[in-house]
C-alpha cells in the first residue's frame, strides 16, 4: 500500500534528486504539490526562505499539521549558518520564522512549530553550525511526533471500524494533510493495512473541494475504494443504509465536546443521527482547547464570497452576489459518539482534563 | 418588480426584434439563454426545427414547466403551412413533435405538452392554417395556464410566508424553470410585491449549481435580497437562528406526500427538522403521481460522474474515480410541514385523493 508523503527532508527517500545549485548546504525539503493534484503529481524542492513561504502561502503544502512541519524544516532550509556569528544566526532566525509565519495568519500549528524551533534554537549552545545541526534534528522530531500522533489516532480509532466498513468522511484528513497517515484517515489506512477492505464515500467538501481533489487521491494512491459525492448527496446514502460510520477531523475541540471543523460537518452530523449512523472525530489531542468553554466560544472565519461566485476563472453566481461562506461550522457534542485522540477514545460526556475512558 | 420571462413569443413585448429573413411566417419564439447566465443576459429567437431542438437538448431552456411550453410554442414555429394538404400537414406536426420530444427523454412535461398540441391539431377542422392557427392559440393558452399555475401556488403559499421572512431554498424553481413566478419562488416573488421584504438563502445546489446560477440571477432581477452558500453551509445558518422557513419545489409527488427533488433537499429537510424550522414543497398539482405509492418506488436517476470530476474543464477529481452522482433525493412526507400546489395547502397525513384541508 502507498501512502503519500506531504513533507520530507531530500535524501529520505531513495532516487531523491540531488541539489543542483552545488550549494554548501545540502539540505532542501521535498513537498508534494498540492496546488497540482488531482490533475499531476509533482514533488517541488525548497530551498530558500521564498521558496518555504510561497509553499505555504500558495498552499503547495496544506494541512494545519504540515504546514507546521513544513515551517520547522523550512526554517532550517532557509537559514544557512554562513559565516554569522551566534547572536547574529539567531537574529536571522527569528526574522526568517517571523516571515515564515506571517504567510498563513490562521494556522495555529505554524507559530507552535516556529516557537518550539526558536526555543530550541536560543538553549542551543556553540556556534550557528552547532544551532543549525540542533535545529534539524528538532525539526525531524516534529516530523516525527506527528507521524507518531497519526498511528496513535488510527490505533485507538481501530477497534471502531468493523469488517467491510463504508466510511464517509469529509473534506481531507489524510496524508496530505500531516507528517504521517493522517488523523480521520489514519484508522481507515491501519484497517485497509490489517486487510479489512474499508471503502470510503468522500464528500467532495465545496467549496474548495479538498474531498474529490485530494481525499479521493490519496486513497487511491493507496488503493483503497473511493467513491467521490456531492456532500449534500451523503444523506441518501445514509438512508440507503449504505454507511456504516461516518469519521472527520477537528480544527478545535472546546472543552465540553463541541467540534469546529470543515463547514459542512454538521450537517452530515445531523444526517448521521437522524439515520443513527455512528458520528466520530478523530484529532490530536492537541487540538482540544480547554480555554474555550464550548463552540459558542469558537470564531468561525468568513472567507472570500468569490469561492462560491467563480469557479476556474469562469462566473457560477452573479458577480456581486452576496455570500455566506463560513471556513467551518460547529457540531455540538450531543451529535457526536465519540472523540479518537493519540491519547485514546473519549466517550461523551466529554472531559478532556482526565484520561480518556477505556471502551466498554 | 423586474420578473424575468423564460419563454414568449416574438413580439408579446415592446422592443422585440423583426425577422430578420423576410420569411412568410412572422411566428418566433424568444428564450432567455439559460446557458449564458449568470455572465451574461442574452435572448435568442427560434424560428426553426432545428432552433427549437437545439434549444431544449442544450438547456437553453430548462425546468420542466418551461421545457414543455417551449416545445409547445416550438411545435407551430418549427411546422409552417406552407402550401400542404390537411393530412401532410398533420403528418409533418407528428413529425417534428417526435423530434422535439426527443430532445429530453426524461421531461414529462414536454411529451404531455406536445401531445395535447397533436389531439388539438387532429380534432381542429379546416386546411392547415386553420390548424396553424389553433395550435399558435392552444401553445399559448399552455403558456398561460402556466402562469396562472404559479400565481395560483404563490397565493395559496403566501399565508405561510411571515413579514421580513428570511427563506432557504435549493435549485431553481422559478421565473426561468416556468412560464410564470416559478413555484417554490412564487410566494416569494407575490411577498416581495406586497412590500413583505422576503430575504432568499439560495443553496448552490451541486453539482449543476442551479441556485447560485440561477436562482441568485433571477431574484437579483427582481431586486429581492439573495444570499448563496453551498449546500452544506445550510445547517449552520438554521442553527444560528437565521432561517424561518425552506421552501423547495418537486420532480414527482408519490401518493403518500414523499417527494423526490433536486438532490440535496433531502439533507435540508433532515435539518429543518432538527432546527424546528418549517419545512414546504410548492409544485404544479400535475407533479402529484397517485400512481406512485411511496418514495421507495421512485427511480432516481444517476447522472454522469463527470459533473463532480471536472469543472469548466478542470479535472476536480481524479479522472478515473468512482462517483455517486444521483439527480434527484426523496423526502420523506413526514419531514414536510405541507405540500403547496395549485389547489391548495396539502397538510399530513397526505391525500391528494380530496380536496385539500383548509388551513387553521
Amino acid at each position: 500500500m502507498t501512502i503519500v508523503q506531504s513533507v520530507r527532508w531530500r535524501g529520505d527517500r531513495e532516487g531523491d534528486p540531488e541539489p543542483g545549485d552545488g550549494s554548501a548546504s545540502p539540505l532542501a525539503i521535498i513537498i508534494l504539490d498540492q496546488r497540482e493534484l488531482p490533475e499531476r503529481c509533482v514533488e517541488r524542492e525548497l530551498r530558500s526562505l521564498d521558496d518555504v513561504c510561497d509553499a505555504i502561502r500558495t498552499l503547495a503544502v496544506r494541512g494545519a499539521p504540515a504546514i507546521g512541519i513544513a515551517g520547522a524544516m523550512g526554517l532550517v532550509v532557509a537559514t544557512q549558518p554562513n559565516r554569522d556569528d551566534r547572536p547574529r544566526y539567531l537574529a536571522r532566525l527569528r526574522t526568517n520564522a517571523d516571515a515564515i509565519r506571517s504567510t498563513r495568519p490562521t494556522a495555529v500549528n505554524l507559530p507552535w512549530a516556529l516557537d518550539r524551533m526558536l526555543g530550541v534554537a536560543e538553549r542551543t549552545a556553540g556556534d550557528a553550525t552547532a544551532i543549525r545541526a540542533r535545529l534539524h534534528d528538532e525539526a525531524t522530531a516534529i516530523l516525527d511526533e506527528d507521524r507518531d500522533m497519526c498511528r496513535a489516532i488510527g490505533a485507538h480509532a481501530l477497534p471502531l471500524i468493523p469488517q467491510n466498513a463504508r466510511i464517509a468522511t469529509h473534506c481531507n484528513t489524510g496524508a496530505l494533510a500531516t507528517g504521517g497517515i493522517g488523523t480521520a484517515l489514519a484508522p481507515i489506512y491501519m484497517a485497509a493495512e490489517r486487510g479489512m477492505h474499508p471503502t470510503v464515500f468522500a464528500d467532495e467538501t465545496r467549496p474548495l473541494l479538498q474531498g474529490s481533489r485530494l481525499t479521493a487521491w490519496e486513497l487511491g494512491q493507496a488503493n483503497i475504494p473511493v467513491t467521490i459525492l456531492a456532500d449534500s448527496a451523503a444523506a441518501s446514502l445514509m438512508a440507503a443504509g449504505s454507511i456504516d460510520l461516518v469519521i472527520v477531523g477537528a480544527d478545535r475541540i472546546a472543552a465540553n465536546g463541541d467540534v469546529a471543523n470543515k463547514v459542512g460537518t454538521y450537517s452530515l452530523a445531523i444526517a448521521a443521527r437522524h439515520h443513527r449512523v455512528p458520528f466520530y472525530v478523530a484529532a490530536p489531542s492537541s487540538t482540544v482547547d480547554m480555554a474555550t468553554a464550548t463552540g459558542k466560544d469558537i470564531r468561525i472565519e468568513q472567507r472570500d464570497g468569490d469561492e462560491l461566485r467563480f469557479s476556474h476563472g469562469r462566473a457560477t453566481a452573479p458577480r456581486t452576489v452576496d455570500v455566506y461562506n463560513p471556513a467551518f461550522d460547529v457540531t455540538p457534542a450531543a451529535l457526536i459518539s465519540a472523540i479518537i485522540t493519540d491519547r485514546g477514545i473519549h466517550q461523551p460526556p466529554y472531559d478532556f482534563s482526565n484520561a480518556p475512558r477505556s471502551r466498554d
